[in-house]
């Protein structure tokens, strides 16, 4: 396969990491960035290290001037992994926020200002394989306009998010016909989960003829992360018995805090909302219902509090039923299982796109086909 | 994705179970079967029902007179799977042999007899996407030469094996100019071991940026499948502390008796010299060297005397140590973990190949490229 080149449009929390991984995988040339107040493009390939030196703890963030979009409440962007939020509202960015001129991507001496950073890595986008797209979570349809954006300057190519919003495959799915017309391959919920966790699921399933049930179970410890993501907790508590995303949403700081303190700091959720369910039946692996998904969320330990595991019980062709197993490792970190899938599917989603596969796709679906 | 067309070349256990799994299978059309008496095709698909029921218990055996080869010990195909066989001189076949002209696929109102049966498929290779070879194991280099048959008349499309011989990739590397010439993807070691389970070792390598040591460990129960399998037995021995492959081919039947008595029927093998390195190596997840294959076999009990399960210990990103783990429920058989894979592995072979990468493949290098 020849080298990919990417773009990362956001360099948040997701962004950074994703540039940072980049250097440890074959093949993969990051050669655009851009957040709110700037761009930098280097077709021969960003320098990742004065890149991200120059930005570090220093992000822009705040409304993306480009899109005229207004941001949602900022939260961070544990809410790719582990499925910790149903992620209405969550953001891929994180990080320490910053504003004004100087902030950002500028501050690189790679970095050029401007008032229309996604523009103008469109306009440059002739030479690039694939867009990830690690932007701040900002209205429902935020990510599908993007998409429509690079659909409506004929982009032939792959973008990739790491969301895990239902509600956004639906809406992408509706704009399908422009993202075919143009050649666009678009990857949607490509970081840990529903990314990686459908992705063992799929795997999983390839001893069975008939897969009756998908169990996933994650586990986030969230202690020094905690306050850059009180809004996805509160997402998240909106799965609990007795709550849902309206009365979650009008809690006061002081009432979550409260219920957190209830909970001694461990949230435990079942059949959450999630979009694994969706995308698991879109790659044909089981039917939508039979998929739950579930964890334990512990804000006062970063130590996960149960193990995140993946469990696919089928039907062999011989008539035997068994449940094959997915599991992680406490110690690797929801980044790390947000940002190397993503990179991975996104090499994946190149191979597919160049094979003519245009449309909008699960993660699942890029693994082996069964 | 389009539908795919496959052949399958063999119609042994491998190849009958393939054209029963397909059944189960979304958008896999069998349109052409083989064996050495006899050739089916039907460019609308095969009528795999009546194909599997007039060819039960009568599977043509013996030399492959269209190749001119002759065959091995006939054994079976449980090589395939569990690494139970460093698999030199183990088929791909098995299954009630039988020989003489009504035998095999010409019992099938189907099939056809013929004195060339490969060459009858590759004649009609231009409208299939692609061909499993399910071949009884005969000479080493009877795959790559098969393969370079097809090459030899510009066969553009997918040719899969389901075999694990470090020796046949080594063979197919040296004709992959041809292969690349003429528009050939061939996916080496697609069924269980090295295929399912290095798959899964790249799947949970996505966690880690450096990955320090595979372990894969398998178990294989084979009481009902001894007789068959004896001289994929014999092959193990090779593995044994005090043994190599020469010591092993030389000793009696009565001698392989006394030894497996002398184990109880259960034989345990460490440090394989196995394909999995290899493949592993290839698809860039880690050297060869840190890759270990060992498993338990027990010839007295169809139950797996040990769980299959794919250790990945690696380094995050973020500097964690780590070992993702992949588990085979005991109750899925060698036969579902072969065969599931291998179809799976086809597909994903055929938008290769519409993408047009051409050559040599190993399993995990289909997978999502980390």
């Amino acid at each position: 396969m020849d080298d990919t080149t990417f773009a990362v449009l956001g360099t948040g929390g997701i962004g950074r990491r994703t540039l940072d991984v980049a250097r440890h995988k074959d093949g993969l040339t990051p050669v655009a960035a851009c957040d709110r107040n700037g761009v930098a493009i280097d077709h021969q390939g960003l320098d990742v290290d004065e890149l991200l030196d120059a930005t570090e703890g220093n992000i822009a963030s705040g409304p993306d001037e480009a899109s005229g979009d207004t941001p949602a409440t900022p939260t961070s962007d544990y809410a790719s992994d582990g499925g910790a939020a149903a992620a209405e509202g969550a953001t891929a960015g994180g990080g320490v926020k910053q504003a004004g001129e100087g902030a950002g991507i500028v501050a690189s001496e790679q970095g050029e200002p401007t008032d229309a950073p996604i523009d103008d890595v469109i306009a440059e986008s002739d030479a690039i394989d694939a867009v990830l797209l690690a932007l701040p979570n900002l209205e429902h349809d935020f990510i599908p306009r993007i998409a429509e954006r690079f659909a409506d300057a004929s982009y032939e190519g792959v973008l990739v998010d790491v969301l895990k919003r239902s509600r956004v495959i639906g809406m992408l799915d509706d704009r399908e016909e422009a993202l075919v017309e143009s050649g666009i391959t678009f990857v949607c919920g490509a970081g840990a989960t529903p990314g990686f966790l459908t992705g063992a699921a799929a795997l999983a399933a390839q001893s069975f003829v008939e897969v009756e049930e998908v169990k996933i179970w994650w586990g986030v410890g969230l202690k020094s992360g905690y306050e850059d993501n009180r809004g996805t907790v509160r997402e998240d508590i909106a799965h609990l018995d007795g709550y849902d995303v309206e009365t979650a949403r009008e809690m006061s700081e002081g009432e979550i805090e409260a219920l957190v303190d209830e909970h001694d700091g461990v949230l435990e959720f079942r059949d959450m909302e999630h979009a694994d369910d969706v995308l698991l039946e879109r790659a044909g692996i089981c039917d939508a219902e039979d998929v739950t998904v579930g964890g334990v969320l512990d804000v006062r330990s970063d130590e996960k509090p149960t193990t995140t595991t993946v469990r696919v019980t089928g039907r062999t062709f011989d008539g035997e039923r068994g449940t094959n197993a997915f599991e992680l490792d406490d110690a690797t970190s929801m980044e790390a299982n947000v940002n190397g899938p993503a990179l991975g599917y996104l090499k994946a989603a190149v191979l597919r796109n160049r094979a003519g596969d245009y449309g909008v796709y699960g993660p699942a679906e890029i693994m082996p086909s069964f």
